[in-house]
């Protein structure tokens, strides 16, 4: 059996450090090895919708790469946002495995269900969610996509109505759908997973603890990950403007 | 962090013991908790096409079954054949997570590469290997199938040739295909994925260490899995002749 | 004109000779030629699942062999259930055209209309039919799936209400999806067709006819079958347990 | 057993007598019915793109609608060219089936082959293979096209020269490709297909038997066509110019 | 800038001249140079089916080889009903680009909006639109598929009822669809798309404006069309019959 | 005719100023009204990858910002590289058409071509315009994807050695592809594809000019752009870091 226990590294690409508290909760939960928590210091406190997620890249990039540059080894990085932003740079920039938490989370619901329906926050962030299923070839798993109409700042909140409205919206899915699972949509729902599970008696998947745990298991079985293509390191040169410290004399 | 190490079976459908020691020794390598390896008592000694993963799927189902009426708790089963025989009818059959060793290694290889070739044994089984790709969502992540013509029972040997035959056809594939990674197409070359991917600088994936990591992962989670739809248990009935000790009053 | 009438050896894969003599009914109604029957030994007596499908097929193929070491010439093979179990098994194995009954209807569905609808017997076994749309390239032909919650033995019986039963939910499905057609799900049904299609003013194909007309055509061309590539002979070896009479020297 | 013996009606969508007659040799040779071949009289005398098709469809129509409009009780159609011209029109005039040599081809090749190598005409002309391809469902199983450069006019002709061309190219495409059978891409190949698949040892598909055992498979089941949606008679209604004659009171 | 302002020449392909009319002033309102309005002489005074189409397309192509052989420099050619009939073959006749209204309609409505619902005549028409969306890569942002059921002769009228009820079947579709635009199905509702976009609130789409601005785009740019493949000029070869006077010497 | 001329505002999102003038001469060559051109002030100097895309947008969404919040009134926007980076966040924050240089040049290829090859800059950006042939629906209508090996910066200078290295590329491309037109893979190259498209003749299609003109196109029409769904302007928030500036009470 292998020893080393993995160190996660979760970076919440928005500015909430009071969801990453809540995205650290639900990781450490799960984790074999030691969880990393990091918040970015750029861009929106919450994302949702495609200028979100683009204000809110360079910010999760410049934690990614302040870990490379670091002292502490790290085994494989989970970015903590539904709409998997910056994955593809992420890869490019990480010597080790990447994962956002929609496709660790759709690849979890492949594993323990046939057909999952999404259940996320706003409506708006529907297209996004659509994309990244067509992408990771599980559009066909998907039985439905959903919106509960709650902003990602609710999830900050214990609130009990917003766990009934959650609820409710998962329910309806499941009847909309005859689905088998509900995938949740934002990392913000993770600590209501379990809880969601119990009462609807169906798998109530987050991609905060799926992630983690697909996560380990790439540490697990020692495959480095592969720096050809797309995934190489990105080209050395000068960054002009806001993130100029990031300029890549480091790949 | 999660205490229980979980157990996970692997059942060898063919019937070579050997093969299953082999594929034992790689499941224990990246095992956090134990392993059973089963290994079928019907049918072919080497899955080689569709006739023989039919005839197998019976033994292998035999297998699981006796698993889940004994006494030991498992906490995930994975099929160690390429062509995932009986993958469905195993989900309908046990109460926890089942992975193939097909499904587990595209996974994987998704996890660290973009674009993979797979390197199996005859050609013949090619068309199986290209079904799984569709079904699971990675046809557009495999760069190329590839058959370096060694049967499976080559793979019981030590023998140097063995290696470098099948070397020659993972190097072969990465020019043809110039893909980021190799996966494995046999249950068989397990033993020898490190060592080829140690020699060729890429990630060699073996379904085999994949699955067993992947299920570990799933059972850290916690989620249940479903059992409605085609992964609800079998419906009671007898059946005749060769199998009626298989009978579903288990269900 | 040809002037050789095709004898079509059907195999109904579950053990119940009940729904045999019915499959050969409707078969008899279409063939120019001579139609074997042969109901499997081994099995449960209705197929209503993957492990059903799955434990089915060794007997299934045990049939064909049988035929294929006799005296009899056959000109093409029928499976005679709706998930077409064991149809790549067969294909290695047979000298001749095989045809399941899902595929002959899908086929002939689309020769007699665009759009179809599937009307099967319990909804678990949707996920079969929906596979197999797929894999022969009629998904985007066929307007929906449904199931009209009998299970497959209720078709044995002549009882009237399990004609109105399938009736309505035709009928259902024909709203529903707006359809040009019925398929029937169930090789079981086979006697109800023409008098649904009577009734209900569309085309209501069955599999069975289907198939031996398809299967006759087949034969009027002459044309060989492939035996390349996944549809040659099994390899030669030895088959342990259960089905060791059908260890390979045939091949 | 059934009695009635299909009349097939056959039509040649270009103007050349001599490739009707071709053509009605080897419909004869698998028709279990009377065989009506008809020649189009408007058009060209070869169809070899699009603009050709074009402009053979009014005169195609114009027989099928004579046809429908005379005494003689047809069983089914066959367009007897690979481009199916004037399919989706000849199904809202017909009142019986109607097939394409291409679909036939197709569909005959997926019966007794896994993967196909088309090898028609002229190389303009695979772009319309292609599309047919798609639309049957079929593409998966086309292994590759491939282009003889020989006119449709060639054909007409007993010229050693080009049989021996068009059996060098379903020799390339069959190495080429690695697949299992070979298509014939043009209605006036259609005499010289037995031979080749005794030189080459493989199926040779020509779509014009394909078609006639398919109709007379499609009459044996005695299912009615639709006549819904798309497949509806065309609305009457007046024509003006040239095939003011094909006025629709018919319908 | 660029001061060639381009004449585009567009083409009804049934007989109205009152709905060629009607379709000029909508192409003047948005072209920057000159409108060609041609009307076939040939086929049916409206085009509702697969059989109006194909008798329309001859006269159609009659209508552009004139404008070829004529002495009126053209820009680009738009065939003005939403079925594109005979797009294909134009595209070998002509020296300068064509397209259809639907291609045209369904590129602009992907310009502006994400998910556009096609409204159109007559639900016959609707696999028609549906091949269409297929074949130019839109029918992932086609939203759903409506018809008003009105003929497309009623749109030659004036009459208030005519707009409602076209009115009606849109509101309807944006409601079923949640879609975020109107693509009109028919060239004949031209002239009422300004009207229906300013009542609505979203874009309504029109072919016919849409096409001539695209085609202008394109002769902005200067590229030449491909003659290649089957975009080639067709074969110089007799025509027999009704269209001996196209006959290709043109090419 | 309509008498307005539109003025589109093309933004490059790289640093470059001399690759912003080139690109500007490229665009008032086929502009029939004024063309504005921003170039980024943060970010690297040329976009070679996920990491580059990914830190410029920020950038050039703020070259946006500033527009739409500045008096002058713009009918159109080009996001002038060939990823189209931040493309659906340009279209929440735009009130007018939005186009990228990949869609637009893939859409024009698709007017003048049956099939294109795409020849860009590094290999390692080919994943990038892959997936985007994918979300345009184009993926059919690319005959290939070829990399010239040279970094964008080079396209800044005159140097021949560079048009002939790009010229190589083109020719192999089409041949390896047997395509018919070229579409050049980035924006750098666009002054370049006039020279290419009369020495290779064929198309040689440059998405710079192709965005202009067809964002002349959609002004021409006089269509509004959805700003539903996930077009809909981004919610006001406050942005935190590094373009707090950029802060949304806009919305």
């Amino acid at each position: 059996m292998t020893s080393h226990t993995p160190t996660i590294c979760v970076i919440n690409p928005n500015t909430s450090t009071a969801m990453s508290e809540g995205i650290a909760t639900s990781a450490r939960r799960v984790a074999r090895g030691e969880i990393l928590i990091h918040t970015s210091r750029h861009g929106p406190a919450s994302l949702e919708g495609h200028f979100d997620e683009a204000m809110a890249v360079p910010g999760l990039l410049e934690r990614m790469i302040e870990t490379e540059r670091g002292d502490t080894r790290v085994d494989g990085y989970l970015i903590a946002c539904f709409g998997d932003p910056g994955l593809a740079a992420a890869r490019e920039v990480a010597s080790v495995p990447v994962m956002g938490v929609a496709e660790a989370g759709m690849q979890m619901a492949a594993m323990v269900a046939r057909r999952f329906s999404v259940v996320t926050t706003l409506a708006r962030t529907l297209p996004i969610a659509e994309r990244l299923l067509h992408e990771y070839g599980k559009r066909e798993q998907c039985a439905g996509l959903h919106a509960c109409e709650l902003p990602v700042a609710a999830f900050e909140s214990d609130d009990d109505s917003v766990y009934d409205t959650l609820l409710t919206a998962c329910r309806e899915a499941l009847e909309a759908d005859d689905s088998d699972a509900i995938l949740l949509g934002c990392a913000g729902m993770s600590e209501l997973a379990e809880r969601l599970g119990d009462t609807l008696g169906v798998p109530v998947i987050d991609g905060v603890t799926a992630g983690v745990a697909l996560l380990g298991a790439a540490s697990a079985t020692g495959y480095p990950v592969s720096k050809r293509g797309d995934r190489a390191a990105p080209l050395a040169k000068p960054l002009y403007g806001a993130f100029e410290h990031l300029s890549r004399s480091l790949s």
